[in-house]
């Protein structure tokens, strides 16, 4: 078994780097240089046609999608705790969640990040808007939940969909529609973010200044 | 064990009920009356608070999502062959794919059937065009894997995936990236809509015509 996790800074890879380390198996971390547009190189295209990041290469082959790779570490890992594996009675609310977060939120912050990349920049605008209603929506959903007691987006355990969350809630730190700016979305944050898994992906990365 | 699916006709709840035909396994199934605004009624929104469809109630308990549901049905009823199963070589590819077509896919759809109601009406055209140059990606994508010689997108062997993008291509009957338009995915759409199987889904949600 090996690993090998191409990742940028703050991107969808740091919740899969953030679950590495979390789940203590070795791993190579290999940084892709968005900057200098290294994500374009034949070299990374050969082992991600879409040119984004994460891609894990698991025992020589190479896979994408930050969710998948997940679930994926998830099954081949079982027993970490960072998830209800399956046949418990907690599994079908954690997969529904995940795929709420994964198809609901997660492409409006693709939306609102690269509106004027992806699509006619005249529209960006228009494509924003939407996007931002929609973040709204699921930090209502979120709100909800922790408003209920819950410590963590599954109740007492902290796992996969918190950390998925919070990489998501970071991104949304220029927005109208920043997460820090709700309190109990806050509080979720400092008490996430104060957890020395964070702490070191942080480092790793090279990152600062968020949340404070 | 007891499974009750609310269901449209030919809404997001088409690929479960497909997968609980193909998984010949007993379930009831209760239509939710879009026509008529069902889906916002008390009692519906007690079971999902999101007014979609699907819900499937497992055991007393009702859960959404489309994706976490086939999910979900693919743990609890293991060997069915429509999916590879964890440990197995091809697992990871299948996780990517479906959350591929989950996060990409899936969301641009949302976003060409519902931009007016969901966003401002006078953005809608923009948010429409992102989702069309999306879908044409997706087929791109999807044309690219059977021309590579997979008579399904995940190789020689039908299943989840299939179910998920068919009911998607379907969606676009009405678009201008029309999966039909495209004879590479025509054929593919017509060598699954032979399948005793979906011919069922569509007798039993009262659905015909399309694809011819």
């Amino acid at each position: 078994m090996s690993y090998t996790l191409f990742y940028a800074p703050g991107a969808a890879s740091m919740a899969v780097h953030w679950m590495l380390i979390e789940l203590d198996v070795p791993f190579e971390a290999v940084l892709v240089d968005i900057d200098s547009n290294q994500q374009r190189n034949q070299d990374y295209l050969r082992l991600n046609p879409t040119g984004r990041v994460p891609t894990l290469v698991v025992d020589d082959t190479p896979y994408g999608e930050s969710v998948a790779l997940m679930m994926l570490l998830a099954e081949r890992h079982p027993g970490s705790g960072l998830l209800p594996e399956p046949e418990t009675a907690q599994r079908a609310e954690w997969l529904q969640l995940t795929l709420y977060i994964a198809n609901t939120l997660m492409p409006a912050m693709r939306d609102w990040l690269y509106a004027a990349k992806d699509g006619d920049p005249k529209g960006a605008a228009a494509v924003k808007a939407l996007a931002e209603k929609r973040i709204s929506s699921v930090w209502d959903d979120f709100e909800a939940r922790l408003l209920r007691g819950q410590t963590y987006l599954m109740g007492p355990t902290f796992g996969t969909v918190d950390m998925f969350a919070i990489m998501l809630m970071r991104w949304s730190r220029h927005m109208g529609c920043a997460a820090t700016a709700r309190p109990v979305l806050r509080s979720y944050i400092n008490r996430i973010c104060a957890l020395p898994s964070y702490i070191e992906v942080n480092v790793r990365e090279g990152l600062s200044g968020w949340p404070s």
